[in-house]
């Protein structure tokens, strides 16, 4: 048999990330590759209790088929939740439980774009997200970026230069891969362009609650009047990701077509979780649990950037990002990410490059991408430490 | 602001099926609408147990993320048992973790077609698969089907007249809606009629466990020499649904695509839920487990059967599955199944009418979907005797 793949899936590839993770697979190797929460975050001892407590006074409804739009009881509170700390949704928002954010993402995407129909997105950005683009053959334009965010001048020449954009994707706080927050100022004009262009918004924010430093900025949900922003939220970063629990907050209409999409998705997200979820915002302070995530966050965050401003010397910049998990590292003109990360593998340091994050993917691209969440204290002052060795090595024989 | 969606997704409705659960709110209501499994069923104690030893040894990994594929040990374990058993698989072919079965039709749906490429189905079928099928603008061609499945005459005459044939659905066991099981001798054509004319099939196979008499017939999948076959199968309807647990197997490469079509989806299956059914395969019994399920099921059927006789008396003739959870009834020439089940409505009766599963929803179909899984013995006793006097109220008007 021969087979014959769509056309919007055909050229799509896994991501160089999961190339990556194999290097993981050895055990010596220290990782700021991944994105993932360190598990001393995960309030284990609480799940534990509402889990036992769940199956003993729960187990049929909480094993049984679900809703699609999510267990009733996790939207309100989470709803109320968001409304009240954040001022996110209005009466005319929609929201759903989705499995994961990422889910938010595709779905949002499947709804909305037809082939061939361009999405705007910061440029580096969420590898996940751009390839839930490239799976529907949406155009990508990548939008310049700098410390303050996506840049509002290259936003608007593109919206005014694209045909068929359906939306603009960003990652306003602690953008991954980038580190960075888009300024108030920014998101305002970021809000008028896309009312003056007719285009949404998807706003992807799992990171915005682990603020370590610095000033809250609102989210652009919450300076929405006209109905433009769909927010994508998450529990991952906050709680665990392996349960995959997240949710949108989006227009009526909109929302009720992406509750469509997900029926035939995946029916409805796991059931017995988002009944744990409920119980936990019930019956745990999860804003004192949040602080608490922050607070070993911003120590690892510290350690970090003195780390690599030891090691890397200046020789190697790098953003210093007020929350979230990853540092984007620009390497000096004529470097590649790629070469740097080879460099970092062979000493057992596992880092992504750049280009991975770019629109364009195969260009060269000076940059390589931290986490600071995964790895130990020990593991980050020991990795910067060969990073260091390994940028040596790398400047002599490049430059 | 103006909401406009793609052209796949925006002529999609949510299934008529969901419209029917709404009477369900009300706790008088009898239901056979839905495709609930007894709650009964869950092997919750055994469940509950391998929770707390998750929580107790290994919660970093069980609420970490996990890999795309699926949880390696579910996976291994899933597959050996496939294939000892029911000779499911080889070595050409990859078993992934899926979000129930229904993302894994959601999935092959993607990578395998373009919007105007064709889908062959029973008609009628499963409605979940139908608008999986249709929010990627797939054109649905309905295959006649007879006591003995899907007919083969009308498959082949299909196949020669339709262009761009992507696969052909099928559920050949205890089908979803109709009870029906495909004959061995048709599951051999079937095979030779994909082989013929290039196309793949997709055996979505959740209910083959649950036989309650006649002989065993195997999977399509298991009589599959050249990677014709992609299998849907699924943890929901012999353990539980609220958890989201399916799986694929199919030929090496289409995996793959499943794969990266997956990491876009959802990233991957709640990882808790894949570790747990996998504790489950290696400590429970889970033969044993479902040789109860169909001891259970085997009472409800063979009571939901005697019933309908008494009460439909010959004037709604139905199928008489020997496993699965639904009895399709076919109602005399000039009746339409929206009608009846109106009329069932208002006995505070729920049904769902045929013309939900046509691939033509629109067109009148003289057909009842009834569920035996989920109702009570007395629930069903007094659910058929209230069919039984709408019955006889709308015969009266109608012929």
């Amino acid at each position: 048999m021969n087979y014959a793949f769509s056309d919007k899936i055909a050229t799509l590839r896994p991501s160089a990330i999961r190339e990556i993770f194999k290097v993981l697979e050895n055990p010596e190797v220290i990782s700021f590759a991944g994105g993932n929460p360190d598990p001393a975050t995960f309030p284990s001892k609480e799940m534990a209790e509402i889990a036992a407590r769940l199956f003993r006074t729960n187990s049929p409804a909480a094993l049984q088929y679900g809703i699609t739009e999510g267990y009733s009881q996790l939207r309100e509170l989470t709803q109320r939740r968001i409304k009240e700390k954040y001022k996110i949704g209005t009466s005319n928002d929609m929201l759903i439980i989705t499995s994961g954010g990422q889910q938010a993402i595709e779905l949002l995407t499947k709804v909305l774009v037809n082939e061939g129909d361009a999405v705007l997105c910061e440029d580096p950005s969420f590898i996940g997200a751009l390839n839930a683009f490239r799976s529907y053959n949406a155009k990508l334009v990548g939008v310049r970026s700098d410390d303050g965010g996506m840049d509002m001048g290259s936003l608007e020449e593109k919206l005014k230069t694209t045909k068929n954009v359906k939306f603009i994707y960003v990652i306003p706080t602690f953008q991954n891969p980038s580190g960075r927050t888009l300024s108030i100022g920014r998101r305002k004009e970021l809000l008028r362009l896309a009312s003056k262009y007719g285009v949404m918004i998807l706003e992807d924010n799992p990171y915005f609650e682990l603020r370590y430093s610095g000033e809250y900025v609102p989210p652009v949900k919450s300076l929405d009047t006209e109905g433009l922003v769909v927010y994508a939220g998450s529990y991952s970063k906050i709680l665990s990701p392996g349960m995959r629990i997240g949710f949108a907050v989006a227009p009526k209409p909109v929302a009720e077509k992406m509750v469509v999409a997900k029926q035939v998705a995946d029916v409805h997200t796991n059931q017995f979780f988002s009944m744990l979820v409920a119980e936990y915002l019930k019956t745990c302070d999860i804003d004192a649990h949040i602080t608490d995530v922050c607070g070993l966050y911003r120590k690892k965050r510290d350690l970090m950037l003195s780390e690599l401003s030891k090691r890397f010397d200046g020789r190697v910049t790098f953003t210093r990002p007020e929350g979230g998990i990853f540092v984007w590292c620009s390497l000096p003109e004529g470097c590649d990410g790629v070469d740097l990360c080879r460099r970092f593998s062979d000493k057992k340091v596992a880092a992504v490059p750049g280009s991975t994050f770019m629109v364009d993917e195969k260009a060269p691209c000076p940059a390589v991408r931290l986490n600071f969440s995964m790895p130990s204290s020990d593991q980050i002052v020991k990795g910067a430490e060969l990073m260091g060795e390994a940028l040596d090595e790398y400047l002599r024989h490049t430059l």
